[in-house]
């Protein structure tokens, strides 16, 4: 099992080469957030394009290091573009991250994620709710069959959905990300918490959808497990940073894009975490 | 009719209980704006989940506490969704409203249009020349059927649309909010004028969307013409205070989205608003 | 050939003429940015009005004065919206500003981009490598089959792209400009440079999107030559600015539409560039 200092030090290495690859990361993602997802890839070193038709989903999966899938406001095309893209990226080995957001609601949604299972996203990132409900749509230990999604919000901790975290990343053999107070962040063997954030990130829609879109970023330069912990950390850094300096939400999305752009490799690697072996 | 005193008074209840209880409020809406619905509606207290797919649109009609439907950049999927959404709203009495937005532009805007007379949107919600064509549309008094919509723009004062929105609320036994320099809200029997606002508000997109969908999250709370009153009230009291520390629509929008965030349900009732008996 | 002084004369008329008329130039274009464009059209004191249908493009083309096509985010629809736009805007010889981003992925957008030939584009406004690909895609000199694009990236310079932005011209009998450190504008016959900017620009995205949809705001007052100079112009001054009072990109897109908006249209004119004759 990785140490502190040794997780450290990879967050460092994975935010120095993605500010100085500037690497691709494609997305298919809702367009409610995705200007604030591309925005945020481009702030943390990425580079970031967005598409809806299958060949061209193809394409970023094949040229891109690494692709983002939420599956936020799906349009009829995407019962072809998400498992196409989805199945190149797992053919490829390619790094991909899955957002479940929403799921629960309409048909098409239910199917693309039943999908998705054997493609084996290498993150999945979602409240703790959607956590608990992939898991249970998958069968795996953890996940409940009526757990019950509220639109786009949790109504269950983060603590809750430790199990379900657990048993996905070991399915995927890839990382999950669970977002709540404090974050958690799993490969089914290590555990990681990390602190930080601000309550205005509930007040602006897109944190969550965005933070998927850098764990793409990062994704390209890292194990899905440091890749998705660099994310959330970066996040937490920004969020707690962003709100010293504002008192309402629409000035601390502006000034949380900024943090994220001016966050150096060690004061992300600093931002508080523990670690603990995945109990199961 | 209600008076002033008592209009102010529900006000504040709603605003309170909007705040205290987070309510959902569904959207199908363009999506030019749709984070900017998103982020309004989060910064007054509600939640925000956007669909496009039919059975989705009925999830969120049947589950929601309100929906927004905005027929601002049709999809040709939603010659499905709207009417089905649409009729599941009316069919549970659940609150809706309706954004009327480039009424006249394109067949499929007016199919839907024509079709939403039936389900009788408990908000309308639109600018002079928009209101004054839905009427004409649904061949009801004040409206014109050549009324001239010039994109999203409106051509006719607020004042010239008082019997069109007069007429539509009649219809629906709902209410209708007219946007322009001065406000214009009505249930059909009594008429209420709100001040306020910005010249920055016509310089920022989505200042109008963003207005039936906060509409739709009071509407979770209170009756169709309180909600269209709270909602346009905060929007006059948030656009006046914004515009005291700006120079420009960039800075403008972020600060608009503060004062949303920021102002008090006191406040809110107490923007100027004057009340008259509705004469037709 | 116009001196520098007559173009800065022009340049100072167009931006009066659109501060004080409001013209519609109406958009299809990608829901990445999509915001980012009207907003940026309003601030320059244009109007905006975007759509995806075939009969509300053909709409816009008509009632519009100049309309933006901007093929970023394709929707399967849009294999009929856009050459029925198109053609519309051919046949009425209404101005209008094609945006070839991402050039080269997918089938659709390669069979949408060589229709567009026949359809002659007032105004191209691309990055390099996009300009050599489409002047490749026609078959113009310039131009190459293998241009290398990566995602919305440019891999090449503005300079490399000369000899295929003046063929294009030539071939369009309109303009092209050519956005990167140093933007080219021609219309086959002069060459403008033009100064300014931020590289912060390269970290927000949509600041071409916006660039084409502002361009497209002033090809409703001016030769396609003076509009896409005055929006190079208007965009190099706003940049520059902006990123005089942040230092992140963040607060940057905001001061930067505040810049846009308060633009005087001699400061527009005196943004640094230079003219030469263009040699083939």
């Amino acid at each position: 099992m990785l140490n502190k200092r040794e997780i450290q030090n990879q967050i460092i290495q994975t935010v120095k080469k993605v500010k100085e690859s500037n690497p691709m990361a494609g997305s298919i993602t809702n367009t409610v957030t995705v200007n604030f997802v591309a925005n945020a890839q481009l702030a943390v070193g990425g580079s970031a394009a967005m598409v809806y038709l299958p060949d061209e989903g193809e394409f970023l999966a094949k040229t891109g290091g690494a692709t983002y899938i939420n599956v936020g406001t799906l349009l009829p095309i995407y019962e072809e573009t998400l498992p196409r893209t989805a199945k190149i990226l797992h053919n490829l080995k390619k790094p991909w991250v899955l957002d479940p957001v929403a799921i629960g609601i309409g048909a098409l949604r239910t199917q693309l994620l039943k999908q998705f299972k054997e493609y084996r996203p290498s993150i999945i990132r979602g409240n703790a709710s959607e956590i608990i409900a992939l898991a249970g749509l998958w069968d795996l230990n953890g996940g409940t069959d009526d757990s019950q999604v509220r639109g786009v919000d949790s109504t269950e901790s983060v603590q809750a959905a430790q199990g379900a975290a657990i048993s996905l990343a070991k399915w995927t053999e890839g990382a999950v990300a669970v977002s709540g107070k404090t974050d958690l962040v799993t490969d089914g063997t290590i555990v990681a918490y990390s602190h930080g954030g601000s309550d205005f990130m509930e007040k602006v829609t897109g944190c969550g959808c965005s933070l998927g879109g850098v764990a793409a970023v990062y994704a390209t330069a890292a194990t899905p497990f440091i890749a998705a912990l660099t994310a959330t950390s970066v996040y937490n850094l920004a969020g707690k940073r962003a709100e010293q300096s504002v008192s309402a939400p629409g000035s601390f999305q502006v000034a949380f894009i900024d943090e994220l752009y001016l966050a150096t490799p060690e004061a992300i690697a600093n931002n508080a975490f523990e670690i603990v072996e995945a109990l199961v």
